[in-house]
């Protein structure tokens, strides 16, 4: 490629999250900072590379970003293989010729490679895209921290910052009012941020995707911490937590109970069910859209920044089809088609369980 | 009373917020100063001085408790006079007893004085039991600042600090997902929250309970700011914040509509209306508790302090049948029976409903 | 004017402060919406001017900069008038040919009035402009809250939440180390911001330069505190603070002795006098430029954004020669000749010095 | 050691910073949960151990301590083994007759175990203490991080925190005046703050221990910043940065040196370098305390409880004599003497090294 400017299409996709803008930085002021480069911003994620939206970024439009939540080009949740994009098994028609707009455009816009920030189903866009024919380097990006290959991605320490903030206003009331404050938490499949802010908030009972939760085990723990005293309980829930009795149940089963059920998510049902079993008075907290907003935290602009420059060493290095990632506390990369369609779960026996049991945590399971 | 240490009762009644402990010592150290007195911290309000809880407040219980948020007496939302402490109306028999209780405890706690920090129900009660024969001091506090003969209450400020933060955040994913996002703050009959954090936040639509709301003038408001390329918008309601159509109906009519509504609450509802007028995604976040906790805010540290120690000096002067008040500026009191069954609405006109329509800000109705 | 675009400069002056930047929105945005305007935002303060550096303000410019530190506009110390500008009372002759610069470029730019936001100098030069023929609104900016004709200033209650988060952050360490450490904050000729800091994080000795400070009067109130076993105390010291025998000095012949002082500042002073006659080791902590930087505080956005509007309202009556106030909670305005040249000062038994003082607070002069 | 409870001294040691607390609980809840046994908490660290002070720890004082900066048990840099506990290698007489005292205190206290929470000195004291017959295990904190044996100590990403939010402040101040903003933060040895909270904050230019630095080069870079219309940079100094020249000098001389300078710390001479160099206006904070205190951030809340409960772990199993650590992002353990007398300093090459230069970071040395 010597003689000649490379061309880096840039895009987010997916969830927006604290960093991005940080990563955004980081691959193109290394990417700049090594000679004859071009920055193409892709508009909106794979929407905007479907419909050719994009724009070359200068110097000025990287000014001031690092501290900056969301992302500067917009995001979209656009899946352009369809259905496997998200699990990587099903083979829709709708969404075939989406594809061949993407290696149009990419072609049309003059590209070298394509930097794609984003979570599970982003990577595994990103490791189709590659199968095509394109060469696409990608970035760990998601609050949830459940993106395979990586030991963690950007987002999520921000995400655990407001989690943890928030339990912490949570114990004032819960105090005050002799209360269980019951606090619901981003995790569908993976329970990493329940349990990171579930630690560093003091919880007493943390219910994770991960191990399906007893009420009478949870019933228990409180009714004993009463016992010694303790008038208060702070219980938080990752959003895909469930119980026994639905573990035994089949996926649609499941959800078609959930659909029928009075309560409009799973943290109104834990409340609901402690009330029931302890008399105790619970209120219940949806941290939502909070999770994902705001100025990164420190650690995140770091891994953002970091991961960016490795992006950029992999670009000029010609090693594509490959996400960044942090493995054993170093920064290296593993091939997409290794990261697609997979979720990293916490594995059984994970040190922070350990840890969060030691200390006297709940975990609903005994 | 000289020759002898005054006794001065102290208890926090209501939701908790920020400054409570505070205020507490603020009254108890600028009392201690005076000489010779003894503090009683009665536990969990109303409740724990019917049941004839307390106990004696030494130094070393107001060390490292003006950060700290929610209240170290505890509180309940206990209302001695029945609905009588509401809504200063109705005079239901089952709650009768409870002064005689009260009035019996104060007499056995050997109770100079009693100082009550709370809102509106609080100050309520306050006014009655001063009626009855007892010595009250009250304290003004509460998150809705709707408390009538202030200025301002501690608590509000911490208030509107949380509420705004979370306005931040929701720009970033508002921005990067091009998308409006409903926040749905505290506030029943008053909005003041909403307009402070509101236009602090920079809110582009502000919905109160004092100024019934078109969903028309909402729509027209967003799609102008579309036509200006403006692609992202944040609402912000009040809890309290009601239609124009709701605002003709009478209170009971208006209640059996929402109870009948599928909407959890108010600001889902909006998201609602403004999906199907505009046809933009609308996504809602409930901000509750976290409004309620955590540090207090540098200001009401500092309000709650001094209206603490002004109470103190009211007791010094036998001045009782009070509330410490900030009004123009200034510390001064206001007689609790001018307090009582009154709510502090805004008013037509008020400057911050100029200010924010003249930047731009929608209230709802034009 | 009707007929045709009101042409409205708008410059920032004086030491950067968080609150410009809503300030300049609220009054642009105001101005904008009230038909046909224009807005010239000036270049680096006066200087900018002196210089003909200006550019028009659109929509774009103004989005995003509500929560946003600093100036877009950038600022300067500059002071057209010479040391008039400073004292209003020395006539140096370098500067005079500025203000006629000023003149021609306010023409040449079509100006129909000049809108400066900053503290003391920048008001007094203002009405030296407005003396000299020009249109001139002012908005009161300063950290030191000194600001004559208004009760509180943008940037003020942004700097007491930086210092008292600082102040809280020390309590850790002074009382995991048994130590005294004193922390010095802005404040020349007002001690508002020690104050408010002081009181709001629980100082236990506050030195402000209203109140001239005796060491033995300090060194005494450490040890009672020690006697109760309070083995750490906080200091908070006003850069303006002075002892006794300071005070009793001429302005030159302090000055001197400051000049030839072994202490970079009074912080280290006021530590080492404390190390000397209580044995205690003592720390110190200058905050500097900390207080003037970040995102502005909840309470500094609404006052902005509030005296921006009101700035836009005197334009559209032609009422110039004017300074934005708020004064007994009360959005006003105050003519910029009355402001010139004066320092509000915290008067002599100002309610919070009350305050600070029942809750044993030491302010060094007993 | 069945059949009895055991006895678990516990102590903090040095400079405090935010996560002791939070060990303290780790340890004492995972401790107390594995049924019989005692924490019995030791007054300011080696001192309160030599002076035989301790109080049993209760439930009760385990309560909200999780958030706490700062320690409850008190801290001092008492180095027991004189000289030798700093650096290993000389044998000071003075200090003898302490370890007698520590060992004497050790049995009438009747512990089987010691605790200690600190640094290099404490770990390199506690190694000495372990030889000497006690059964000693260390949990690692640090701001510094610069432990050896461990990747990461808590306490450090606290003062990341602190020291990026600072940073953040600056640039607004930066930013508005075109200045050159130097910040001096901790790390005499090692730079692992600098160069994290310089590469999160955005610091054009960041000074650190381990690369003596080229005035020259700063001022070409900031020179070739101005050229690029960028007016403003911020300049992260480790208060053990050295210049080139001052690396050549042997240590004495090195001391001699800094003793004779006109500047109160390092801070202020890379600025006076800078100004002079480049004539551009350079101001410096110097951050300092702010960086040890304040409520722990939620990743040191994790990494001290999950240390404390592998300290338990450690304890149950009678495998003394070690440090609980983190590498290669498991929780393991060390040899005390391993990690006695050393420090961990930033290696050549560190991927950090190499990300903060590829995003156009200088670092001091081209």
């Amino acid at each position: 490629m010597a003689g000649r400017a490379l061309s880096i299409g840039i895009l987010t996709s997916g969830g927006d999250c604290p960093g991005l803008n940080a990563a955004i930085r980081g691959v193109a002021k290394a990417t700049l900072g090594m000679g004859e480069a071009r920055i193409v911003g892709i508009a909106d994620g794979y929407r905007g590379l479907i419909e050719g939206r994009a724009r070359e970024l200068g110097p000025r439009d990287l000014s001031g970003i690092l501290t900056l939540g969301g992302t500067i080009l917009g995001a979209s949740r656009e899946k352009p293989f369809g259905e496997r994009g998200g699990d990587f098994k099903t083979d829709a028609d709708e969404g075939m010729d989406k594809p061949e707009l993407i290696k149009a455009n990419y072609r049309k816009l003059g590209l070298d490679c394509l930097v794609v920030l984003g979570g599970n189903g982003t990577q595994t866009t990103a490791a189709l895209l590659q199968a095509e024919g394109l060469e696409v380097i990608g970035l760990p990006k998601t609050i949830d921290n459940d993106l395979w290959g990586t030991d963690v991605s950007f987002g999520f320490h921000s995400a655990v910052g407001v989690a943890t903030e928030a339990i912490d206003r949570l114990h004032s009331t819960a105090s005050s009012h002799n209360r269980v404050m019951v606090i619901e938490l981003m995790g569908h499949k993976a329970g990493w941020l329940a349990l990171y802010a579930g630690i560093a908030g003091g919880g007493d009972v943390v219910l994770l995707p991960e191990i399906p939760y007893d009420p009478a085990a949870i019933a228990g723990h409180l009714r004993r911490r009463a016992a010694e005293g303790k008038s208060f309980s702070i219980v938080v829930v990752a959003e895909g937590a469930l119980s026994l009795a639905e573990s035994r149940l089949d996926k649609k089963e499941r959800r078609r109970l959930r659909a029928a059920s009075p309560f409009p998510s799973i943290g109104y049902r834990v409340a609901a069910e402690i009330e029931e079993a302890t008399g105790a008075e619970a209120r219940v907290t949806v941290l939502g859209y909070l999770q994902r907003g705001g100025v990164p935290a420190p650690y995140d602009r770091l891994l953002a920044t970091s991961l960016g420059a490795a992006a950029a060493d992999l670009i000029r290095r010609g090693d594509f089809g490959r996400m960044v990632a942090l493995r054993g506390g170093t920064i290296g990369s593993v091939a997409l088609a290794e990261v697609a369609g997979k979720t990293r779960k916490i594995p059984d026996g994970h040190e922070l369980l350990v840890a969060a049991r030691r200390v006297g945590t709940c975990l609903g399971d005994a």
